[in-house]
């Protein structure tokens, strides 16, 4: 059985997140779907990130194993022909060695939070950013955000429900831009780690969030970090800002 | 009975166009019925630029007759509570002079046209950009762009129910860019001009992409242009790449 690795881009507004769920729409169910147009399954796909629900992708990367051998390229235009009209896409696919894994062989993941900071609400990013009507301070977000990175307990920062069993991670980057737009702008937090913990990101930046907006200060940040108490987190982010954006091997595996 | 100008933006994509009409939704309808909340009509609303169906803005500019005075950000304020859900959002509102008119008062406006280049299907931006599976020459769609700058007659590029009294406009710019992306590119149109004729902008979009793609050569638009004959035209593109990006007056009465 041949393995193929696929990088997807989605809309997960739509879905309950990636992982199938009885009588739930979700992201590996319609791609499995897709999968089926093209040979019988039952289909083993793995992917790098199990993203929550209304959480979107740049570049989210799986594994699939197939019983025919196709050419890649020809694979990804099949499959984007069956997931029409859901949005989601194949952007690249290449043949892997079998012991390859999209989870297991990722050694770095990058999330990318994109805040709408304006008075009016968003139209064409609707559901695609988190709409934030007042202004916020960004460097005192980069300076709560910088007490954060590191290697950590994140107790603070992960869902009461996360199933890893240690709160230690070790969070390598978080970056906080500003995009300036003709009106308001955007804020772009970039956050880099080898893995994350349930909720991580969205704990973080609705925590940072209440930094830019002069609620906490950046030192009320380290002491939640500190408490390693999810009660002394600050108010989770909505999903529709949150993209997994990219995942990297220590071998690419996409040529482009 | 005050004036006011407001800046719009909106996703085009649920509505026959800016232009109210029996029975069909239309971003002017949508933008009476939430100034009604505020007080009961007949309104005066009138566009500077009267988009077609699925079109969308980045800044629309309109001007709006009210009974009551109201403080310009109460009243935008106000315009996007009764606006929702629908994806139409007013970014800046000024009281204007009585004489000041959104149409008529404007001196240039700025469409861009965002064409997705890639194989795989779009996302986020469904609806939002044209996908063009096919690279595209940007040099060459340049060099035939070139050939319509200045004053022409343009009944080639215009549809064939274009109500203006003449043909004859002068384009002021068109600027083809090119915008690099993690996979494929965007290729962004820029066209400015006092004002348009009906189809104008995406019959020129239409026919510089069959350049891009190799089928025509920049004297072919030149020859098609000179011609001043609609079945002179390549394809016209479809609505989904266009926006009202920007609309110029001698004095800009925004202030943001």
């Amino acid at each position: 059985m041949p393995r193929f690795a696929c990088k997807l881009e989605y809309h997960g507004g739509a879905y309950c997140g990636w992982q199938r769920q009885r009588d739930l729409p979700s992201v590996q169910g319609v791609f499995e779907s897709a999968l089926s147009a093209l040979e019988s399954g039952p289909h083993v796909v793995v992917a790098a990130g199990r993203t929550d629900a209304g959480v979107h992708a740049l570049g989210q990367v799986i594994h699939i194993d197939t019983e025919r051998t196709f050419e890649p390229f020809r694979l990804s235009e099949a499959l984007n022909h069956y997931l029409k009209p859901a949005q989601i896409a194949v952007l690249d696919c290449v043949r892997v060695s079998d012991d390859w894994h999209a989870r297991f062989s990722a050694i770095k993941r990058h999330y990318l939070f994109r805040i709408l900071v304006r008075r009016a609400p968003a139209t064409h990013d609707d559901g695609l950013v988190w709409h934030v009507k007042r202004d916020l301070n960004v460097e005192a977000m980069q300076r709560a955000a910088n007490h954060l990175i590191g290697h950590h307990d994140f107790t603070t920062f992960r869902s009461s429900i996360c199933q890893a069993a240690s709160p230690l991670k070790t969070l390598d980057e978080i970056t906080i831009e500003r995009i300036p737009k003709p009106i308001g702008e955007e804020i772009h937090v970039h956050a880099r780690a080898r893995s994350f913990l349930h909720k991580q990101v969205r704990s973080i930046v609705g925590t940072l969030e209440r930094v830019g907006a002069g609620a906490w200060s950046p030192e009320d940040v380290r002491r939640a970090l500190t408490a390693r108490n999810r009660a002394a987190c600050g108010p989770v982010s909505p999903p529709d800002g949150l993209y997994l954006q990219d995942v990297s091997y220590s071998e690419d595996p996409f040529t482009s």
